[in-house]
């Protein structure tokens, strides 16, 4: 990447996060030349390609100026009031295909929930890995019984302490990635007919793996913007016998929901109360644009009744599948429960991200790779609105990499799923979000990529609508 | 090692391993010294050494001939017929506080059937893993979804169409270890309340995955040389529902029984015509004493009702949790549920296993690895004889690493298993191989390592035995 494209794309990143609000005035060229000791044409040439895309413009005798962005200030996404829902989970057949269509490298990816390898840090994994190889050669084949790797959990567990949770390496179990830990929670901490509450939508894994295990669900409507309604959740609590809940608090998928901090207290004591496990996932929780980091459900909890599952799949690297549990009264079951299933997760992975996390590299490259999802998912908003039909709303997140879609009245998002297949473009159809197949005229868009190529993949998919 | 060590070791394992028969003659000092191109006195430190260790007598006049060792010659351990047994598992604690005290590097390990790891091909792991690292950095972190890496797919099909079995790499699917295997094995062939057929004594691994799944068993005898009693076997499905059957074929565990051909060709007809899965685990398949791989139950099966099972554990490093299952009729449902269980194995592992196939060292270092395990297997049960009280029978295993020891009547496994855990010594007592509590007077101790220390502890829990 050229200078010029790297000056361009941070005032792009902070236009897109806020930082730069509109109509506010971008350093003029002579000063950013001087403190950046960067010639002024390569200033210039960075303000004209912000100005080529919409972001910046030029105003005579005064200088350049950040616009609002399409995306920024069209109406959010407000989704109808479609009550509590109880029932055993329908998985569609839609899953699988998708699936295997997440496979196949000749598919746009605008399904799976991935982020392209660039933004991955392979480069540093890459030499961590190879002096580790070096240095450690005894520890390739080790085996590495849960709770499993002490550096790797101590590194967690100084996280949590550093958002002011309590923890301690102990307190840890390291699993193979965000959903075994999550089928875990739900296998210690229920029962085959039981129920358990979820976000109405919501992540597409948890209901299968609670139908895999013989569980019935409350959907409990979900918003956008906030996150789970709490009046539907005690109504919810009421009506039903729940065992247990499986929320995300922190940038909801497929939603991009952010539950404010207040809402979190108040989900924790509903919980509390009603003696049911919340079972979290936090696994978009360290991706925040705005760079602070929000708090886990966890740190609302003096009880003991939040599971809190993760993974480092949306930051270190998907396939390296390290996640963990950070389990509430449950943590022995869930140990001799890792230990029964696999025996563990690899030394060689966990000794990699407790190589990265020690160096100090994990913070900078966090930093980094919110900024550029921040962009990137603006950049997909935009171009989403722009080729989609009028009347499509669109939720604004505030981290992850996910945004979900709403269609105009009367479209439906399987019809568009299957004519997108054909066009070699991969999509999450709105059914999958629900237990019960709801969300027909909704679409989750996954913003873990983009270039030129994804662009026209949007274009078609608005051609496909219309 | 000196090149002296080495020459003895080669000859103790050709005497171990039957190769040299008791009474047959070792090649001369000098013409071993002429052929080897190595000096007459290292030949005679060698064969001196062997002559110390009581495996080789020099005949004045006629040169050395090898002995029969202690452990070849005693009568061959054999089990009472304790007939068949219906019901549920039973788990006892005594597994938690074994796998507590398999992960306290305090303690001498006999228990967990692991091998030292000096024993795994750590050197050559390390430099094909830093090369990977160097040229393929992007393969770190990258997703590689069930069935997994295409390149030891091919490598493993490759290992079963030599041995006769018709595979692709498509009938493969990678697994994290050969436990997880057999957990999506029988996730997918049973349902809850169904009855399982499992050999008497047979893993307790097994046995706990039986149990989490709210499955029954059928307990029917093995014998410790050839494996499951078909007449057993044939009255167990007579009497009982039975849905599928977990079996180890080639060196069981606990006993090292090895089932004849024509058993296994039986054992699958049986299967075959009552329509029920038959589950085998092959982990140790791999480590014959022989250097004759046997036949997985998979060769004797053409109508898909064999569902092999294993894992690179016994063979490139435990801790690489790098399985495979090879499943019948069964691919899509488990292909299935290793997605949505914790979304596949590690590319960094799976790479490295398949650089180690691909480069034909994974051949050469078998050679040697059963060469070894037939020496501390052999080296382990003579200890055991020496120290334990008279009337102590022990399995004659052609293959893996474990000896099934039948202590004399009157004596408890759960009581020495006590007492030897406060002399820090960790060994499986006999009854958490059984579902119903059987094999009180029985151990099982692991031959994966072998030192001066562990000669001491097995002469220490002799002492405890008396």
């Amino acid at each position: 990447m050229t200078l010029y494209m790297k000056v361009a794309q941070e005032f792009e990143g902070q236009i897109r996060t806020g930082a730069l609000q509109p109509g506010e005035r971008l350093p003029s060229v002579r000063s950013l030349s001087r403190n950046r000791k960067i010639s002024a044409s390569t200033v210039l040439q960075a303000y004209m390609t912000l100005e080529a895309r919409g972001l910046i413009e030029a105003r005579p005798q005064s200088g350049y100026y950040a616009c609002a962005t399409r995306a920024a200030v069209c109406t959010p996404l407000k989704m109808p009031d479609l009550g509590i829902k109880h029932g055993p989970v329908k998985t569609p057949d839609i899953i699988a295909n998708m699936r295997k269509a997440g496979r196949d490298s000749g598919f746009f990816q605008l399904g799976c929930a991935h982020m392209d390898s660039q933004l991955y840090p392979v480069k540093r994994l890459s030499r961590l890995l190879a002096k580790a190889a070096r240095e450690n050669p005894e520890h390739i084949g080790q085996m590495d019984f849960p709770p499993g790797n002490i550096r790797l959990r101590r590194q967690i567990a100084r996280r949590y302490s550093e958002l002011g949770c309590s923890a301690t390496a102990d307190d840890i179990i390291l699993t193979s990635g965000c959903n075994e830990a999550l089928m875990l929670a739900l296998r210690a901490g229920t029962k085959a007919g039981d129920t358990v509450l979820v976000e109405s939508p919501t992540y597409f894994n948890a209901l299968e793996v609670i139908h895999s295990l013989g569980l019935k669900t409350v959907e409990v409507p979900s918003d956008p913007a906030t996150g789970l309604d709490l009046g539907a959740v005690r109504e919810a609590f009421e009506r039903f016998p729940i065992r247990a809940g499986v929320v995300i608090p922190n940038f909801g998928n497929p939603t991009g929901a952010l539950m404010p901090d207040e809402n979190k207290r108040e989900l924790v004591k509903i919980f509390k109360e009603h003696q049911a496990w919340l079972i979290e996932d936090d696994i978009f929780g360290e991706l925040p644009f705005s760079q602070k980091r929000p708090k886990p459900l966890r740190f609302f909890d003096s009880k003991g009744v939040v599971i809190t599952c993760s993974s480092f799949s949306k930051t270190v690297g998907p396939g390296l599948r390290v996640g963990w549990i950070f389990p509430a009264g449950l943590h022995d079951e869930i140990e001799s429960a890792k230990y029964l299933l696999n025996g563990g997760v690899p030394l060689i992975t966990t000794e990699l991200v407790a190589d990265f996390l020690e160096s100090g590299s994990y913070e900078r490259y966090l930093r980094g790779v919110r900024q550029e999802l921040a962009t990137q998912v603006a950049r997909i908003s935009e171009a989403i609105l722009r080729a989609f039909p009028e009347g499509t709303e669109i939720s604004r997140p505030q981290g992850g990499f996910v945004v979900w879609v709403k269609l105009p009245k009367g479209l439906s998002s399987v019809d568009l799923y299957r004519k997108a297949v054909d066009a070699k473009i991969n999509i999450s159809p709105g059914v999958i979000f629900s237990a019960s197949g709801r969300f027909e005229n909704y679409i989750r868009i996954s913003c873990g990529s983009w270039s030129d190529a994804i662009a026209r993949a949007i274009s078609k998919l608005g051609g496909l609508l219309k």
